[in-house]
């Protein structure tokens, strides 16, 4: 059994914390979160202990540290864990500044950092990479990744998100480079408030269209919006040389009702906890096999500091109205 | 130009007269109706003429009559328009009772007669039967008939009507042995009176499940009922050795409305002359061939009387509650 | 936390023991198994201990008892464990012989037994359910159930089954009696052997329509193939005055493959293991609710004894040729 | 009925032909084409005449003129049959050169002018359209619209075609302005050759990737190939406040096919004239309608304007990399 500190207890530290918990070969051993009561509340949930970053870092049983804190804190938190050998499943992005994180990529190229983009572990997207790399549909030409949140965050939330750009299509920019199987090499946004225009005076788009290009001429089209009136929109579409391939939105039941209206589908999963709650999972699991092998991370350190290059150039094209090259 | 007389011009009759108008090789010479406005309506339409049977018969001009007038009549119209050599085009039952039906089958026997079960020339149960007769799932081994209307009929049209069996069910004993690839040696049917209680005073039922059985061991489910709630809900299932074939209900557009309460598919075409407008005009597509060419018709007398003799085996069934062989 | 001693720990066992292993409120403390090295398997695996059955009742700190033994064994277990006050999870079905389970209904009628019809505890049918007694489409009329292994069982397995109605279709007599709210006062039921020539040497059937009515004239069909050629086909239709609610089968992931030959839909899941998951999770969920509250169990022995009545009630109708009275 | 003379009588001609031609208050009566065989073998399907357009524009008792010849003939018939007073229904695009068509605006501006955009006349669309206006989902935001062709035109055709976003996306910039409820303002355009390197070599592209904007800021993404690998791509997305309205495509038949490979559903229909067969009969229709009666054509001259300036301003966005202001 792997010894994990969970550092950060908010929403996303609870999901890992009961991966981590209920995983055949993980005990969680260490709670750390600036809130006393929440680190209390999550280690009381596990048999766990309220510990410090110091402490954690420290005892040397622990060989894995999930850091799901705050995004400012990301960087130095990895980093104090790598320079003592932890194993690292840190919680995207890896920054919210493109300098700050390229400039810290000599200290964690080597790190046994495993950065967590959990698309990349949803097995609907799974089987839609597997088909694509089997060629299913022959040679990969266009995407469209469709990702729309149910409805919009507190504009509180928003002033500190670092933008739609950085905060939401940063996951898709993930995705964008996991299947297009090159490098973009430019990037056009466009962007419009029209969700809420507190949003706007936040300084924040809700509503963005970008486009991808790779040096081959592969396009992807990444569609976002705050709030889709439907739930949580995730889908993708990857044309190729002989067909389509197409993951769909999740429902919370095959079941239909069929009345004089029409034939009406079972809600939509309403948001990422449930979308994602395999997907999460799976990411635990890597975890472990990262720890209990050699195995290397199927997301590392690079692929944090590309998505966040993709975005700021997103940004940067919404501001100037121009293509930006990567 | 083949020169086609409409025998009874009524809401089917209509749709025949103007799928004859339409077609290049046919034109509408000829409306006969007992209630004269209904024949001149029609006549005016298509530029034909008001007519009686009689002169219709002694027009050597007319090759097509087709009969679609009341049920009663329509043993006796085939069998003056086969003695005078016109192609027949007769609306389905044959006949309401099944001696009188096979007493006709000596003199019937050799007509040019294409009786119209209009299921078999939907484009949806073509695709089946092709893919069915294609081996793409194998050996036939059980089938499922669905066959709901939107709306009971009025309870003074059930009274006249021979019961749900020889009035509704007919279409389905047809598409039963239309697939089922061996005739059907024994019934077993069970029904109730659900949707109306008025229906049951007529001394019908409104809902029904009748089984088929050939000497093979293939089993047909057919199940019915007055009102479906949704439209026309017509499908049926073909399962086979190595998987299943479903032909499903037709939308009226692909139109999905997705909101919080899921996605809204558009309605089901809500009943026949919807969902079989197709098949209409390819039944008189398929007069049209026999009428210039050789071809015999892909429906005949005997698959009249064969149904016929299904519906009433399952009538005989729901009386005694026992099966009854064929 | 309660004490569960698990007594079997064939295939089901095994999903019961990893069910009850994670589950917040329970351990799995003990288990039985007379191949020694399957009890030894499981019990490594979630750090329970081997065991006897006498141990197991003998120790007051076991609270629940899962039986997932034998079939045969049922009974005799259900009776040993609430005599010394357990709670019970146990297997479906209650028995093979309606006689032997009705004499012994009134030693258990006050037992703690939760039976485990698990597709009771499906996410799909539970939705639809839940709408069915919303009345969301109305008052139910009619029920159709498909249930299709994805292929049959050895033959050697086929002998000892007690036969396809008692074995397969005891799941879709108990979803029936779950559903119809009523209980069925007839049965009427035809069966064929189409897919294994072998199964009718055993004296079996391998494809079966039944069809149940209730007092009030609601009609239940339900439809088994022991193969469907494309994996597990469990399905149920009800429909209402006011329409239809369907729950579907479901599928691996969302994705779809749009080629020349059409949109290819990823496969169905394969078998229960995987359809009904959720389901046995649900299941222990249940149990352990039993255990923590004076909560009744929602299946309970009656329903093991009354799923039986029909099962036989099937078979003597296919073996009479007639209908059968409850 | 009213006389319609039919000039061009290529592949769209001769469906317009029996469109009218089977419409009750409708006739065809004269035809032309530069090639003598065609004309003469569509005038001696409807009973027409072989004539030309001087004896066309001539014939009083022909009061609507079908133009379907090539497109650089469109603006010199139109601009004829105006003068002498006969109602048009004009082929899609109205000119390949935007300063050609803009300068004939004053000239045609009062004419009774059609113009053929067929996928306003699809039902699917025209059912989104009604839901969106109904407000269904809300206020408009963003538009997805999918337009794929099945397969690349030879490169001869795309040579004289005018560019993709002359020849085939003219089409989505026209539905575009149909459903944003704004005129879009701004274009931002990228493409490549992916499909076929020899429409490289002739100077176009084969993918491509357009957004618009509007004022208000709603943006519209259209999609484009010229090989899909499955048939007709032709779909929408249409996302409001509320939720989102999706038209799909169309298939051949509503079967399905289960096997263990998962359920295959039947193609789709492969091309224009399969798919939008009902649009160009309701096309007709609406013409008739100018015809009997003083109604406005739905789509006039500055339509076919409007959305000729859309498709320069995406080539030129596309030449020069910048996003162009309308």
């Amino acid at each position: 059994m792997h010894k994990i500190a969970l550092v950060g207890a908010g929403r996303i530290g609870r999901i890992h914390a009961a991966n981590a918990a209920s995983h055949p070969q993980l005990t969680l051993s260490h709670v750390v979160d600036p809130i006393a009561a929440n680190a209390a509340d999550v280690a009381a949930s596990y048999g766990a202990q309220v510990s410090t970053l110091e402490a954690v870092l420290a005892d040397k049983s622990v060989t894995g540290v999930v850091v799901a804190s705050s995004t400012d804190t990301h960087l130095d938190y990895c980093i104090q864990a790598h320079k003592v050998g932890k194993a690292i499943f840190c919680e995207k992005p890896i920054d919210m500044d493109l300098n700050r994180a390229r400039a810290a990529s000599g200290t964690l190229a080597g790190a046994r950092l495993f950065l967590g983009f959990n698309r990349r572990f949803d097995p609907n997207f799974q089987a839609l990479k597997i088909k694509l790399e089997a060629r299913t549909v022959g040679k990969l030409e266009t995407l469209h990744i469709i990702s729309n949140d149910p409805s919009p965050p507190p504009v509180s939330y928003v002033k500190v998100s670092g933008g739609l750009f950085k905060d939401m299509a940063i996951h898709d920019f993930d995705m964008a480079r996991w299947l297009l199987g090159e490098e973009p090499s430019e990037v056009f946004a466009w962007g419009s408030c029209l969700v809420d225009p507190e949003i706007a005076k936040a300084g924040d788009i809700d509503t963005a269209r970008a486009i991808l290009k790779t040096p081959s001429g592969r396009m992807c089209v990444i569609a976002n919006s705050r709030r889709s009136g439907f739930g949580y929109d995730q889908r993708i579409e990857a044309f190729g040389s002989a067909g389509m391939i197409h993951a769909d939105n999740v429902v919370k039941s095959t079941v239909q009702v069929w009345t004089e209206t029409g034939a009406q589908a079972d809600q939509f999963q309403n948001f990422f906890l449930d979308r994602y709650a395999d997907a999460y999972r799976a990411e635990m699991a890597h975890f472990a096999v990262m720890l209990t092998s050699a195995a290397k991370p199927d997301i590392g350190y690079a692929d944090g500091v590309a998505a966040l290059a993709l975005a700021e150039a997103a940004a940067k094209s919404l501001q100037t109205g121009q293509t930006v090259k990567l």
